[in-house]
């Protein structure tokens, strides 16, 4: 799972270094103000309700997750029509409508509007679902995988987890099961979820709008971006009612009200040991980032070759640089020395409390040490781990021939033996993404192999067996050039009939993309089996136990570390104070005419410049909220207690982006797209007049 | 300064875990054996002698000297004949052979070889130097600089050491004069070069012959390249008299036998302190890595789009992924917990004994925590000091434009407050370097302009001024296409024409590069006076009372960091053996065609196809030592207690990645391409006669 739709981070990257003294990242448990990624079972409500002396209560609770939305493809979203109508960011539909374009028409670019329901497009591969019921499982997975070590352990666990979906959800059709390990393993619940697989694209502006300032910018508040899309959501060509949604308001956010986040926050690191946190800061994320920046330097002289190169790249060069500046803000916290003292200070706390239980000392061991070994299989398996079993990962003709091959190889397999992402309850999804048709670039395909293939040798040597079995005697660019002309896998019937064939047919095939991926497999496979033994194995076994001690010293007044799954933050609208420097709480229309250079990223759409007149320059158009999200959570609804969407959130303030690590409230904050500067586009640059009707019935 | 020309590393990144126990990099001063780039004057004979049974003298040590060469290109050579001929790697010319191409003649791939020295050319820009005199004048700039602090010390020591050398060589064109900081400001001598500024191409192989294996085996050994370049020196167009030569010879290396490698080592980092070393981990080395993993992928989509930009990029992109792995190595040793521990031991120790000793102490005081709090300047300043000082530095035409400009305002200064590298004694290499006539490829200036800018805004903002006043309210890539389209600088005589137009001239132009440079020159000199007031100047002022420090607890048996100024460094022919595995010290012709798959970077020159039959297969082509060396040392001889070249140094093992901090006689190795291999080579594969009767007599 990867959650790139969502940058969290905003500023210049030399402001980095303001944050080298950010210790407040790191409230003590239990959650400071503000603090925290609450699942809905869970949720602070009579705090929230003190401190802000609200009265919110289960209804409203019920009413916030109905309405809640997350994607398949790593975003969040919200219902706010009866009749299906979803709002999500831009830059979770962009896939959506790059997919939808085509050299001769660029709605990237230009926009895509409709003006009925005719005119809405099915999303290829995107799954839309909203969460149902939780239900506690903790005490069935961990019998199941009691007593049980390394690989064993791993097998036990995801065996066990794959069978109570299946168990909640059989094989109805409308609804998805998830066991969701939370607390690093210290919870497994279920999470029942309402799918709908027929996605369709309603409404995107031009990503000039959408993404005004650009990479530059995404790192800056005060910011100026329309990054809101619409989606509706289908069953049987119809749109599904919806009539638990929220309700839109066209009215600004207030300064000081309670604001809050219903989304799904993809990952979070605060659980981690203090080992693990070294691990990502000198192996896993500088590896990560040698390797984004060459890819983007790749795609950014391959984008300057032409009108059609720039289209097709526009969105994966996105994609890459929101990343890379993830990656920059967290890598530059973990070498902050002072904040890996006060991690590892509170870590020594945990433990000195658990030392002073000798019945909890007996139940828990000493996990940090197991981890911290594990630690060392880490570094050595990690390069081939990633490479040989990662795959080429921007490639889709690579992941369709990888989800064909193990598809076919596992399902072959009996329930207990299979690999976990092709559980049987799993495949119905596997199966919507592989088999939906959408574009493949080639040109764009042959950089990504290539890059893949010319990293493997460059990281595991010329020498290395996987990668001579790889490579045979031709060159990366040269294999690469010959797998990705030769496969016919960009022709969905031609993937149906592979994957409908199952491993006879793959096995049989010369498609070259998929000879390559039986190849590898082999190899990949053998570094997974180390991986799981020596490094997930014992890391998740140990961490369970560590999620024991924290809920035995600190009691559940905690929240788990971020999954992908439905949350609930809590917040208020407030700007920030840093270094003697006020940043208000909102910009206006006026505020982005004046921003304008008329040069890419600053460059306004042609319907902006001749609406200037028309829009009211006062309107709220962004804003920040002390709200505590994470990537995955672009496209979240910011709701008002009295539950109208306030909101999108799409980015972070440059001061989150310790946000994977710790929680900061005077000054980490979220950015929201307001409602109020949606209805004023809407009406008055795009002329939407069915859309604005339809959420606001006027 | 900088030393792209030498690939420390060898072998397949993930192998740099191998290091993680290195901490035998760290022998507690003084050296252990074969340790050291030691100083002509200071050469630890009489420990050689006794260790090797040789009879070394000061007679050795001044032939050895006088057949040493510098390359202003950032290497090493060696004199091998009477005529002024010169042995250096073949990647220290290659830039040479690309100037003297073009579209139509690609020296590069086609190899450069001529029959007779009519057919020699001028190498563009280079400068052979014989160092003749080492004078010590410690005592005089420590006077010049006593009671000063900050920037007034960097700028009286500067001063002190420009004048020192305008005594030293006056106007004299046949030589320069450079002073030289020892120990990181321990000592100051005076170097006296005979300097040829007529430096012309001899020979040069094929780039698939002298980089066989390419960036893949550039970390590996056993290697097999033929990576040597012959050069030739003139003086009124005639080749130099250079009777005090090296004795080629064609017989191989023997395992065991003694070796010495006489050449400029760049730089290493053995002196720093903790603080310096965390801050290269943290902040500089990992910056530095990922803008130059973007411009590498920039340049290797860049070279993939034909064959005239696959020809011009070739070398840049050699450089940078050299570079690339240089670096790669030394952020693994520097994220090795136990080499900073080893190293935190060492530093605690010495500062025990200056503790221990109360004059000492009140001499010393304590630079270890001067330098410690300018690390946090450092931090503050670094990406500001590196974007604007440092400029767009791949770019031929940003720098002559930069030294137009600042070569005009400097010339118009007093003597005292000019910048140290425009110092009247310096201008005539600075001129050399400006005036040589030499390509300039348009469309690889563009790539370098619009990187750093972009990178440039990236990191320091949108918004900040001195981004405001670059850009305007163009776009990075605008702004390049502009600058490099409209620029004449790529015209030498238009280079003359500003240059001595002076102040006026240059002011006056409105060639864009220049307008660019002049406009961003303000906040280039206020964050280098910055840099200087709060890092430079504090740090080098301690580091010269920690070289005091150490000479006064350790004595004079040890060696300077390296500083890109003659060394001598003995070790014998040695593989070595890691992990069980042991690894002989030379490779021959045999091994060459095995490893040729036919693919790029593995396949043979036609030439070398041709010769299979004709040459001996057992000739020893590459072998290793234990000699310690590092970048700058490329192209070093390797010379034999009997003043015998057995070779030229072209790289360093796996296990020399942690040659900057330092040296692990056990396993470092240092790679040399055979003079055996290269006779052998000359006569049946290149049929150079003429150059081989130079070399051999015969």
């Amino acid at each position: 799972m990867s959650f790139p739709k969502f940058g969290v981070i905003t500023g210049g990257l030399r402001a980095t270094t303001g944050l080298l003294a950010c210790v407040g990242l790191l409230a003590a448990s239990p959650a400071a103000a503000d603090e925290g990624m609450w699942t809905f079972d869970n949720f602070p409500t009579a705090k929230v309700n003190a401190a802000y002396r609200l009265k919110l209560d289960q209804k409203w609770l019920d009413r916030v997750q109905a309405a809640s939305v997350r994607l398949t493809s790593g975003c969040s979203a919200s219902l706010v029509s009866k009749s299906g109508l979803v709002l999500t960011n831009h830059h979770c539909v962009v896939e959506c409508v790059q997919d939808l374009s085509s050299e001769r028409t660029d709605y990237v670019k230009e926009g895509f509007l409709t003006v009925n329901q005719a005119e809405e497009r099915k999303c290829p591969g995107m799954q839309a679902e909203v969460l149902a019921s939780i239900i506690d499982l903790t005490k069935d997975i961990k019998a199941a995988t009691a007593g049980k070590t390394g690989q064993d352990f791993v097998k036990a666990r995801d065996g066990a987890m794959a069978a109570a979906e299946q168990a909640g959800c059989g094989s109805d059709p409308l609804f998805r099961c998830q066991v969701v390990s939370l607390y690093r393993g210290g919870q497994f619940k279920l999470y029942k979820y309402r799918k709908y697989a027929d996605v369709r694209l309603v409404f995107a502006p031009e990503f000039a709008t959408a993404f005004f300032g650009g990479d530059p910018d995404n790192f800056n508040f005060p910011r100026y971006n329309l990054d809101i899309g619409f989606l509706r959501l289908y069953q049987d060509n119809k749109p599904v009612a919806t009539p638990r949604h929220l309700t839109w308001t066209a009215r600004a956010p207030v300064e000081g009200e309670a604001t809050f986040v219903s989304g799904n926050p993809g990952s979070t690191d605060r659980l981690l040991t203090v080992s693990q946190l070294e691990t990502l800061r000198d192996l896993t994320i500088p590896i990560g980032q040698l390797q984004r920046s060459e890819i983007r330097g790749r795609l950014a002289r391959f984008s300057e070759e032409g009108s059609e190169h720039k289209r097709i790249a526009t969105d994966p060069l996105f994609n890459i640089e929101n990343s890379f500046k993830v990656y920059f803000g967290r890598q530059f916290v973990l070498n902050d020395k002072a904040f890996v003292e006060a991690k590892s200070a509170l870590e020594a706390e945990l433990k000195a409390k658990v030392a002073a239980d000798a019945a909890l000392t007996a139940e828990i061991g000493d996990p940090w040490g197991e981890i911290a070994k594990a630690q060392d299989a880490y570094a050595n398996t990690y390069l081939r781990y990633r490479q040989i079993e990662g795959g080429a990962v921007y490639s889709s003709l690579f992941d369709y021939a990888e989800t064909l091959v193990r598809g076919a190889q596992e399902r072959a397999k009996p329930a207990a033996e299979r690999l976990p992402e092709y559980a049987e309850i799993r495949l119905p999804l596997v199966a919507k993404q592989l088999l939906d048709e959408k574009p493949v670039d080639a040109a764009l395909e042959e950089v990504y192999l290539g890059f893949w293939l010319s990293k493997t040798r460059e990281y595991l040597t010329t020498d290395d067996a996987a990668v001579k079995t790889l490579l045979g005697r031709e060159s990366p660019e040269r294999l690469a050039a010959r797998a990705v002309k030769g496969s016919k896998l960009a022709d969905p019937a031609v993937r149906k009939a592979l994957w409908d064939g199952g491993l006879a047919a793959v096995e049989a095939s010369d498609d070259p993309m998929i000879q390559l991926v039986l190849r590898n497999d082999p190899a990949a496979r053998a570094v997974r089996k180390v991986w799981e033994t020596e490094v997930t194995g014992p890391v998740d076994r140990a961490a369970e136990r560590i999620a024991r001690a924290k809920f035995a010293v600190y009691g559940d007044a905690v929240y788990p570390d971020a999954t992908f799954t439905l949350r609930l933050s809590y917040g208020k609208v407030a700007g920030w104070t840093h270094r003697g420097a006020t940043i208000p709480a909102t910009t206006n229309f006026a505020g982005l005419y004046e921003r304008a250079t008329g040069a890419e990223p600053f460059q306004l759409a042609p319907r902006w410049l001749e609406a200037k007149d028309k829009i009211n320059p006062e309107t709220v158009y962004n804003f920040v909220t002390t709200n505590d999200i994470i990537g995955g959570n672009s496209g979240s609804p910011v709701v008002s207690a009295r539950g109208e969407v306030l909101g999108a959130a799409f980015d972070g303030n440059i001061h989150s982006l310790g946000g994977a690590y710790g929680y900061d409230g005077t000054i980490n904050r979220t950015v929201v797209v307001a409602t109020s500067a949606a209805t004023e586009a809407l009406a008055k640059v795009y002329g939407a007049t069915a859309l604005v009707k339809e959420l606001t019935g006027k």
